[in-house]
């Protein structure tokens, strides 16, 4: 049985997928002297002018990079660059060095008994492995206050793969399980600014993906989709602009290692990515300052993106407003496995949204597997789970957690053979495709208009 | 007789009188050898990828730094700084420097000629001195082609003071002369990054400020005003990213000094004041970018935002845009001489609009005089009209030039005193004053809607 119930797949954002290569990796240990000096001086850095805030950043900064610079290099995440020396990202050392904390069994069942229904498997299995301040929604929502989702995709090429889907089917979860407003961002500007690409070419893929993310089944009641190109400006540019004057260029260099030949286009786009968690940046649906200033957001991402929202978190007491809060994902995995990158370059390292049967059934096929070679080697020694790649899909797409144990011990034992495993996993995936294919059909153009139109969402809590 | 004929008088932006203390004065040398490159290889330099186009000029920018590094801290002219070493600007140098052309007696004939008026006195006089690719707007106008005229004003007082005035005042009169439109530019985004405002209240001073903009006497009918932080947004935001992925970090240090400790919004802000130079950033007034891209900007301003411009027209090409011509003012005097600065925490240094003749007469008699400390030794020796401000005042404001001739001889040679003077600008500077109140209360908060509402302007050529 597929995970998506509820006809929902998502179509992703910032889910470790682009790639790009950046030459310029720098250590981003000073963020997390920076988050604990947040955690615990908070409060007066609120009252502090802005500027003496910075300077005292900026020499945490400079003191810490010096320190750390020789084990810099063992694994690079960026919203640009996921890279490890030996192909597989070290989760813990991520939530250390970000300085986030784990997601553990007492917060998932906290949610199931908040929410009246099952955790999604995304929750139950880690892969949504780390979190800022969820307790604090948690606690906020609990005691019957607001809060709202933010997620995004930056849209950069016309069909989507599985990996763009995980953080869209966990926020449709999130949307239903708590009965909140969405709102999403498709970062065209980004796109344009780091990609080769027309502006109207961009444009163009944001409202395309927005169709993918519709197909995901999100509420239109409660959900507002946008694209930069056309929604920055009013109450999100004024929050754009507060958002810059409260990070320097040091700052942005230690976050996204950016250099002197970089373009400024790239040095403005952070605090584009930083405003929607901002209730303020939505007007027509959270109404004026005082109304909405209060309401909590929780942002769902992959924890590339986690750099974004440091920065944010940074900015947001100096500005009056509450942190938002983060839940975040391990990255999906290529067919090739750990070391294999996926990329629109090479069609077999992913599972595209338009993908056929027989694709799906080649790809999953030749994807990396942990059993061995023959059947009879299989039969004697197991496979080895841990590093097969159908398992790992079919932890993420694969809903029943007894049936999932089931297939992975009887792999593991050479009970099963890789050609069955696959086949499991295959009949899943084609019929995930084609459902979404379906979905997607059926989305209008009239459909589109009203996701990204602003709108007041008069039922969009509760 | 007063210069503004037209009851217009002018409340300015960009006058060089916002001078904010920057600490890190640079050459900006590289920039002259970019504009000569420019001028050379701009054809080539359109069919250039961006990256390519952006490197090369760095190397140069690196270059010609180091040569100049010498002879650089004689006088800084940038957006925020204006100083010399011996409190004069030398104004020649600046256009070596810049790289930009003077404005010569042909070309304000041939200004005459076209317009079929007399030129304005800051034309005559060269208070409008440089420009760039002003023969290319008139060689267009001669040919029936379309041009609009785009200045601004950085809102960060209640009260504006003659400096002020005479970018707007000049706008006026091309207005007037050429019946073109006209886009004015509040910049409140800057102002509240570069000052220690509050977001309310910057755009509060922007709409105060539209005000004496508007009691200039501008063409309602021709004439859009808008604020940054509520403009901002569709076409403009998308040519804002388009620039900013046409200049490189590196370029914004070397251009406006901006360092590693700066906030991030000072980065942001230059593609702010460059959008408005390209007429698809005002699609309402101009259609969409097929019927507006070839339309040409000219920007009357002081030649302390000159930077701003380079950066812009070295975008232009890059972008299949025209570059935006300018026609640029010396720095209007502060009341105590060259070496006087004019600023809010000092009333003396210059008269505001809202100055009452009590003060007006106060003040002038409290001026720099060039003249001699008594009567006798006037009537025997004369004055040094060269650094009299009465006399500076007068060539701004006193219309007719056989006056001024005679009235600058007569004190020249002793024949005047001082007071009488002084008398004779204290009776100008009353009258342009009370005029300009009169005008101001006689706007209305509608008025200010209209013209700040962004809206076609069917009227608004020829």
């Amino acid at each position: 049985m597929v995970a998506s119930q509820n006809l929902c797949f998502c179509v992703c954002l910032r889910s470790g997928v682009h790639r790009l290569r950046n030459p310029f990796t720098r250590s981003r240990r000073w963020w997390e002297v920076g988050e604990e000096r947040e955690e615990e001086e908070e409060e007066e850095g609120a009252n502090m002018p802005n500027e003496v805030v910075a300077m005292e950043e900026e020499n945490a900064a400079v003191e810490v990079e010096v320190e750390v610079e020789g084990e810099a290099s063992e694994q690079v995440v960026t919203p640009w660059t996921v890279e490890s020396k030996d192909g597989g990202i070290n989760y813990e050392k991520l939530i250390v060095d970000f300085g986030c904390s784990r997601m553990d069994a007492d917060m998932v069942a906290r949610v199931e008994r908040l929410t009246g229904r099952p955790a999604h498997p995304f929750l139950r299995r880690s892969v949504f492995f780390a979190h800022r301040e969820f307790d604090k929604i948690l606690d906020s929502f609990e005691k019957g206050e607001k809060f709202y989702l933010y997620t995004g995709r930056g849209p950069s090429s016309e069909s989507l793969h599985l990996g763009h889907l995980v953080p869209f089917m966990f926020t449709k979860y999130l949307q239903d399980a708590f009965k909140v407003p969405l709102v999403i961002q498709l970062t065209d500007d980004e796109k344009f600014l780091w990609k080769n690409l027309e502006l109207d070419e961009a444009r163009r893929l944001a409202r395309e993906n927005a169709k993918d993310i519709i197909a995901c089944g999100f509420d239109i009641s409660r959900t507002f989709i946008f694209s930069d190109f056309d929604y920055v400006g009013g109450e999100f540019y004024r929050n754009m602009v507060r958002i810059s004057k409260c990070v320097t260029l040091n700052q942005v260099r230690g976050i996204f290692g950016f250099v002197g030949e970089d373009h400024i286009g790239k040095v403005m786009f952070p605090p584009v990515q930083a405003a929607p968690s901002f209730p303020t940046s939505f007007p027509h649906m959270f109404g004026d300052a005082k109304q909405s200033k209060d309401i909590r957001c929780l942002i769902p991402c992959a924890i590339d993106q986690d750099p974004y929202f440091r920065m944010t978190r940074d900015a947001a007491p100096r500005l009056g407003y509450n942190k938002p809060a983060l839940i975040e994902s391990t990255f999906f995995p290529a067919l090739q496995g750990d070391s294999g990158k996926m990329s629109a370059s090479d069609p077999y390292s992913a599972i595209y949204v338009t993908d056929t049967a027989k694709q799906i059934k080649d790809k999953v096929n030749k994807s990396f597997s942990g059993g061995r070679d023959t059947a009879e080697e299989q039969r004697k020694y197991g496979a080895n789970v841990e590093v097969d790649v159908p398992i790992k899909y079919l932890g993420f797409f694969l809903d029943d957690d007894e049936e999932l144990k089931r297939i992975t011990e009887a792999y593991r034992t050479g009970q099963m053979l890789t050609g069955e495993v696959k086949k499991v996993l295959i009949d899943i995936l084609v019929t995930m495709v084609e459902r979404h294919r379906r979905a997607r059909a059926a989305v209008t153009e009239e459909m589109v208009d009203v996701f990204m139109t602003a709108r007041p969402l008069p039922h969009m809590f509760g």
